[in-house]
């Protein structure tokens, strides 16, 4: 167990959020925030729980413009919402389908926000509304004239850059599955199934302290793996394979996501210049994360590394938020204009295809500071390793 | 490692899923179907990923009237789409929030479906939207005269009947946990902290062939516990203490969800007349289970039995469907009229109130036979064990 890993924020980190999301709710003409998704439900409340499992409940979180926030939630809630440091908590017996707590919550938003607000709510990119659709269309008939608007810029802006607790949370993720890695050598034997390697893997990481392994993904064969998604398998490592495992090994709520890559017995050369390739391009995007950056700027400052070495790049994103959720906004793509600020932080996650239909990855995360990026992730090795 | 876990389905197995929600779509004036949440989605595709953790990217299954579905995914997932029985396959570059899938959801609803169509969509109790609700405003406007139509009852009534291979990967989910807690006398030792117990705990799931233990809560404390859904804390096991784990793991994407309940070094009285009635409770359930009876008839012989024992029955349901997801239709609740049918999957879960504030509960997992109740679960001790 790593020592030093502190759990919880102190009270003041959650009025520090409700204020900055006030304040942008006010500058967005917001006259309240519905939160419905666990991610921003956590990030207010502090309500830590692998319950949101269960669809069956809906939690509900209400931000008026001014004052603390009001918990909408179901009684089996109360007592562990009662240990954070909401004070409002109003409950409802769950389930309950005829009435999943929409009566609850049209009551606290009639009685916290303005007869015609604007109730803020996460509809946009990389959001989900985490309640059933027909109740939602419900609620919305219940609350007129109030309507709802756009939250996602709002919360977005805030949750993007992580306070000091938040970053030393990312940080023990990323130690904490840094320190797994390093047992690969005895984890990825030639001959050993994909489903024991991936296993073996995630016991190292909770060995070493992380509190669940939400996502794990990875692929192996001979010189690459077709994919970045995919659970693990029944085939057996062979000398010549590219191992990948990809982890979000959560700590105290907070995720990590970067990957490691592995040969087994021996490497090709196309293999090691792919790896060195990446690796180069990770250094180029390293250099390239400071404040005031657009996020399409380390894209592209990765993407001409692998451009100039033959190999293809990957289409699509090389890399993106992290945080409370294993990917988060921006994403450091062509098309992403978003300006990095100080404490954001960020993944970078160059990726190429070694040969038709094979491909490599690399991932590493990083927190922009004022002197550029900082590695929350032990670097990986310069040179594809032999296992 | 258990032996005769099989993985995966044979495709007519997603052949006859397919045929039984068009019949109920047909039944229901439904003239598609569109999934984007995760269980629906892997049930009529087998697509397994725990790539679903990242929230940035939607994933659409289009099932017509008549013949396969379509998938509309990120091109990400083109490769493990490619590895299901699904022949209709299109991607679009993910991220693109402009346009993130939408207008090739609409292309694939325009060619699928009649014009004035109504498009089933999981809006009802247990089910949520997963895309942006901006997106779904989107794709509502650009469909039409097409409209959406709840298809919950359709899915859950298919759902809900689980197939003998679905049966045997519940029951080894539910093996390989009960194996696990076989060895809490190793884990829960007095003076260790409960992140160690739930840690130790989690590694003994994947040791005896968990893939994943996505749901983990539990409690301890003089006498019972506060509540159910809480996560890990700093405080030791001491003597005296009631602990209770209760977990959902995964095999090959399917769930068990069941809890222990342990003393640690000796119990009081009461503790032990609690399970006691709690296990009586369960033997009522079990007994109650058959096909034809309602939901209600569960709950209530489970009820009566704590009723009579002087005890105060936690309010709310005692127990749940169960399989690809944690909890599942129906309830086993007061208003649940729900018809039990065979080789419907259930959870037994009778809780109790100790003392004031401090709880116990108990859970088995069940298949509907014809006979009445196979356990999926080793039950549980009839006498509170003491570690």
């Amino acid at each position: 167990m790593l020592k030093g890993h502190e759990r919880g924020f102190e009270k003041r980190e959650y009025e520090e959020r409700v204020r900055q999301l006030q304040s942008g709710m006010a500058g967005a003409g917001l006259d309240a925030l519905l939160v419905t998704g666990e991610a921003d439900f956590r990030y207010l409340t502090g309500f830590l729980t692998r319950f949101w499992e269960s669809p069956t409940r809906p939690w509900f979180l209400v931000l008026p413009a001014k004052g603390p926030p009001a918990a909408v939630i179901p009684s089996i809630g109360r007592e562990l919402m009662a240990a954070t440091w909401i004070g409002d908590i109003r409950c409802w017996e769950s389930p309950n389908p005829a009435d999943e707590g929409v009566s609850a919550l049209v009551s606290a938003i009639q009685e916290l926000t303005p007869r015609k607000g604007v109730i803020g709510l996460a509809m946009g990119a990389e959001t989900h509304l985490r309640m059933p659709l027909c109740d939602f269309n419900r609620l919305l008939e219940a609350i007129r004239p109030r309507k709802f608007g756009d939250a996602t810029a709002v919360i977005r802006k805030v949750r993007e850059v992580k306070s000091k607790a938040e970053i030393g949370k990312i940080g023990a993720a990323c130690r904490i599955a840094g320190r797994a890695f390093d047992e690969m050598g005895r984890i990825a034997k030639p001959g050993r199934e994909l489903h024991q390697v991936f296993r073996e893997f995630q016991i190292a990481c909770l060995r070493h302290g992380a509190d669940h392994v939400l996502y794990l993904a990875g692929g192996a064969g001979p010189g690459g793996y077709r994919d970045v998604i995919s659970p693990a398998g029944s085939q057996r490592l062979s000398q010549g394979d590219i191992l990948m495992l990809d982890t979000g090994a959560l700590f105290d709520g907070y995720y990590c996501d970067f990957d490691r890559n592995y040969a087994i017995g021996r490497a090709d050369d196309t293999a090691r210049r792919a790896y060195e390739t990446l690796y180069s391009a990770t250094e180029a995007g390293l250099s390239a994360v400071r404040p005031g950056a657009l996020a399409c700027d380390i894209w592209l400052a990765m993407r001409d590394v692998i451009g100039k070495s033959g190999f293809r790049a990957l289409d699509g994103r090389l890399g993106h938020g992290l945080g409370l959720q294993l990917t988060e906004w921006p994403s450091l793509a062509a098309g992403d204009r978003s300006i990095l600020r100080e404490e954001m932080v960020l993944t970078l996650e160059p990726g190429l295809e070694v040969s038709p239909g094979l491909i490599m990855v690399q991932e590493e995360n990083v927190v922009v500071r004022d002197a550029g990026a900082e590695l929350l992730t032990p670097r990986a090795s310069p040179q594809l390793p032999v296992l």
